[in-house]
């Protein structure tokens, strides 16, 4: 069924598993079959993407038994309330700890189906199949799973590993053009924190990735996903390089809270966050001047944000001072050295970070 | 401040912690210093245990910044939408990733603290303060933590190690002797899963335990800790022989589950449970009759229910089949096939069962 099929493993011990790349992969029972072992799967997706790949994962998933309940579309829902429905769903089919849970969508339904299979019976089995772009680079794999507080972004979650990553980049033929770039943003990051040649590429490629060239997505969800792959390899719990993932999220997370979960799109709200990271490191002299240019040039040009009109520097701080980052009453931020080289820090001058915020906002 | 303190640890390498065992160990600045490290103290207690030792506690905790939260009493308030309310206090109050949980209570305060613990951040410390005997004797030990859903009790969970668990016996002197002899249910547990001399002990001073003579509910306390350290460090996740800890639990929590969340104490359930438990294992011809006549004597000696007057056999069932121990939709039970020796099992008899629901249902 899919013409070539690229498998990396995150290694994590008895706990690895397979991120599984390719176009066509969620019609291919027998790779299907391998990732999935339970004999009852509950199917998580929504009103969105579900009218486009559902029937046919059935099909691949066969003969399982699969349920399949379907959220609203959006960051709004994402709440614990909705992740409780799902539990219900597991109770009233009588779903055992041998079940599994597979999220079929965006990285809003992987968030909550993850987070759901993270509590029921504390914790059965859970497979990502992601359809956006941003799932498939970022957030379908790592084992992060939650829901958001109306006090702040992903604030409430668990650590839980899938079982497997089935990242079908066909799905990605019917993305909007909008989540398409707000995935952008994300790759991006991988680049800036990590691999200045890849930003190069990027920056190269802009164009072909932003028509939805298979051959340029097909590199960039690889590349993204080797990152990845290694980094939470190395630091599963992110005690310590996994934060550098963060990279523009601490902004972002704000930006999002305060404007009202589901306005922004998380990729959109990044990209605006990092932007400001830039300038940050900038202002407060670890940045050059023309990586800053660079870094807000590529942003630019992927067509993402770097400003947020409506948002004052009190309301973002506000927001900011309740994510996770924050520790012992600092909060801290991922800065950059360079394109390619972050570091998180909570010393850094208050008067460039006042700097920051007025150039961006407002 | 306290005469003797015992400490075990259970050994779980890098996230090891210590049972800390005596009469006035919360009292004991010092100590309870040593065990809480965070800045910032969430105080998880209920409207009962509060008035009692808050404020003491308190004062062990300076100069730590303390907040504290009260839960309403009992096991019907075990709920997600209660541990929501956990959160949003830690959210309202802008505790980081770095700050603590504490439980002060029983095993409900306990696994909703734990859960709430275990999700805010995805993980914070947590610490165990259990005030009552079937907490300090089991479910402060080991990291389960959860909610009940109108499905089943604590299908909603997590898997949480706390970081010191402060079992204070001077907090028995206050404890109801309903509660008391709940707690010995889960005592007369470890006895018959692993070690029958323990059983003969608590058979021979069954009434100083119930008149909570001090020197001997130090003694179960410190024994059946011991098993179940030694149990948790074998097997953390319960993928073996973690689930002998479950005797009496499947037929117990249906009990629970059937008669609506706070009719029946659990250790009470618990009671009946192992009484069913043990008839189930001697109508199966695995239990001797002298054993089993000792098992529903010592049972009824510590004055717990052996028999469940308004349930039927159906609605039994019906709740044991959403029991997160059926797998591939066979019922598990732990059984016995002598005092001091169990086995868990899907593969008995459908004429056993039956004769032991008739025997102790309606």
């Amino acid at each position: 069924m899919s013409a070539t099929v690229d498998t990396l493993t995150v290694e994590l011990g008895a706990r690895s598993y397979p991120i599984v790349i390719g176009a066509g992969v969620l019609c291919d029972a027998a790779l299907v079959g391998r990732c999935v072992r339970a004999r009852d799967v509950l199917i998580v997706s929504n009103t969105t993407v579900a009218p486009l790949y559902l029937e046919s994962l059935q099909s691949a998933l066969r003969p399982r038994r699969t349920i399949a309940t379907l959220l609203p579309d959006g960051e709004s829902h994402k709440t614990l309330d909705t992740v409780a429905r799902i539990v219900d769903v597991l109770v009233a089919n009588r779903f055992g700890r041998d079940c599994a849970v597979l999220a079929l969508g965006g990285g809003v339904v992987g968030d909550m189906a993850g987070f759901a299979a993270a509590i029921y019976q504390r914790g059965v089995s859970f497979v990502q199949a992601p359809t956006t772009l941003l799932a498939q680079v970022d957030s379908a794999v790592g084992g992060k799973t939650g829901v958001n507080h109306p006090g702040g972004k992903n604030l409430i979650g668990a650590f839980h590993q899938p079982a497997a990553v089935l990242a079908d980049t066909a799905t990605l033929s019917t993305l909007p053009p909008r989540e398409l770039r707000a995935g952008l943003a994300e790759v991006l990051k991988y680049g800036l924190i990590h691999d200045g040649k890849f930003f190069d590429w990027i920056e190269g490629h802009a164009a072909a990735l932003l028509a939805g060239e298979p051959s340029a997505l097909a590199h960039i969800i690889r590349r993204s996903c080797e990152i990845k792959a290694a980094i939470v390899a190395q630091d599963e719990r992110e005690h310590a390089e996994r934060a550098l993932l963060n990279l523009g999220h601490t902004f972002g997370h704000a930006i999002e809270s305060a404007a009202g979960y589901g306005r922004w799109l998380h990729g959109e709200a990044v990209g605006a966050g990092m932007a400001m990271a830039a300038r940050m490191s900038f202002e407060s002299g670890w940045l050059g001047r023309t990586d800053l240019d660079r870094v807000l040039r590529l942003i630019e040009h992927l067509d993402l944000p770097t400003r947020v009109a409506d948002l004052t520097p009190e309301a973002l701080l506000q927001h900011m001072r309740i994510d996770k980052k924050v520790l012992e009453g600092r909060i801290r931020l991922v800065l950059l050295r360079a394109i390619g080289t972050a570091f998180v820090t909570a010393e850094y001058d208050e008067a460039p970070l006042r700097r920051t915020l007025d150039a961006h906002l407002g």
